[in-house]
């Protein structure tokens, strides 16, 4: 049971998880802050914030958990304007999708990162934002990965994991540079391989007629591209040292792709084509 | 109506075609024609063939149409065959996925591309294949272009359109070389580079485990990976040119987006990002 969880940032992410925590009478009260007066109202009056504060540390004052759910570009300044709630001992948590970076903005705001830190990183989502995105059961069966640090306090952890149980959640650990190199192979190089289509398609001649004969393959296939464009310049920067280093193996390997193709050597295609599928049949499961 | 429909090739796509229309009562006889006497067999016992035989001449033998559905490099052969029942006048269509090689299958097979040939293309499927694949309702509200050339004949056309018409898809025209570019673009890239994703992920040294930590993104986005690699291979090389030319386009994009992560200079990239969702959000529709 959680006396009191304060959410900053109230989106899909932050949202979803009040919603099930309230569901199943699991927190006592929800207290949300954001620079955005109008979604916070929005939320209390979809009902997953009991009350707000446009103003962070008040918001937090006196929560058992912050949780931490911002653009990536946003923590430096968050953590900076929540010092104050820190230093009496609630539990931090976050849900950035790159963890070094949660833990170098905790640095520059807080000298050091502090024992009650707890970084994190929900492996759940959809394509939308926002207030209104927040749905029910966002975490049932999904991962959640906590990357805590030699001196993160056990206890902390330990009050994290328990909150992401409670809604369905299965709770891994590994270290954060593990993290960001495996998350921008399997999350962020696809959400770049997907905008970078759209916009090629968007640059050719016809391009409304293009979409017109487009397939429900092109449909799953960029879905991801509708998601939030700050969000995902934010994890471009938060994340750039791994997901420079997939995009350039990608790159490789499409080359080598394309010069077969254009040779019309494409036997060696056929075995990459029978590998991909074998490992998507196997190891891609819909959770 | 329909009297005798004969169909070459019993998968996803003839064996859809082919339920529909018994299930509508708007096709006398289904006869089958494969060199995979097995699933023809079992075309039969799931009900969408009521014959079969593994000579493609006698089983297009007094068929108002005919359904070649096989993969591309299988076109020329299965023309060669086919060239009596041709001659009687008969209606002979495909669902081939690039429509210029096909109409070149059919000028080495014939000496010229026959009258009653309506090359043709529904925009529909799954990422199964086999005679187990098919399944009701497939081209509901699906598109179908067909590529008639000057001297096809237009009763032929007309004839053709009908049939997918009465399955509930929608029938366009356009040039068969429009048709190679709209489809590399919408259907043939995407597939390449989900595969080459899935390709680069083997390839990592944890791949088990960073499928583990997969989300409905990397799910969603890899869907086409699944597809058929034999029927893939065929189409890189039945549409070498198109091909070439978008994956060169998306390896120039994507140079340009690795620069600016590997940079930091990302305003760029957002701007990119916006207009990726918003072309996303406005065009590519589930049908």
């Amino acid at each position: 049971m959680i006396e009191r969880l304060c959410l900053v940032g109230t989106g899909l992410i932050g949202g979803s998880l009040a919603r099930d925590l309230k569901r199943h009478g699991l927190v006592g009260e929800v207290v949300g802050a954001s620079r955005n007066a109008d979604n916070l109202q929005r939320a209390v009056e979809i009902g997953f914030l009991d009350r707000f504060d446009t103003n962070i540390a008040a918001a937090a004052s006196g929560a058992d958990i912050v949780l931490v759910a911002v653009p990536l570009g946003a923590f430096e300044p968050v953590f900076r304007q929540l010092g104050g709630a820190l230093a009496d001992g609630a539990v931090v948590t976050d849900a950035g999708s790159a963890k070094l970076s949660v833990i170098e903005a905790a640095k520059q705001a807080f000298g050091e990162v502090p024992a009650g830190l707890v970084p994190g990183h929900p492996i759940a989502g959809t394509e939308h934002s926002g207030v209104e995105a927040a749905i029910d059961d966002l975490y049932a069966g999904r991962r959640v990965i906590l990357t805590p640090l030699e001196h993160t306090d056990a206890e902390a952890v330990a009050k994290v994991r328990r909150m992401w149980e409670a809604v369905g959640a299965e709770v891994l650990n590994m270290t954060p540079a593990h993290h960001d190199e495996v998350l921008a192979a399997t999350s962020h190089l696809p959400h770049m391989l997907a905008f970078t289509l759209m916009d090629v398609l968007g640059r050719m001649n016809e391009r409304v007629e293009i979409f017109e004969y487009a397939a429900g393959g092109l449909h799953d296939f960029t879905r991801i591209a509708s998601s939030d464009a700050q969000m995902w310049h934010d994890i471009c920067i938060a994340n750039r040292d791994s997901l420079v280093e997939v995009l350039d193996r990608f790159q490789t390997d499409l080359h080598t792709l394309t010069d077969a193709v254009r040779a019309g050597e494409v036997d060696s295609v056929r075995e990459m084509f029978v590998r991909a599928k074998r490992l998507r049949d196997t190891y891609v499961v819909r959770r």
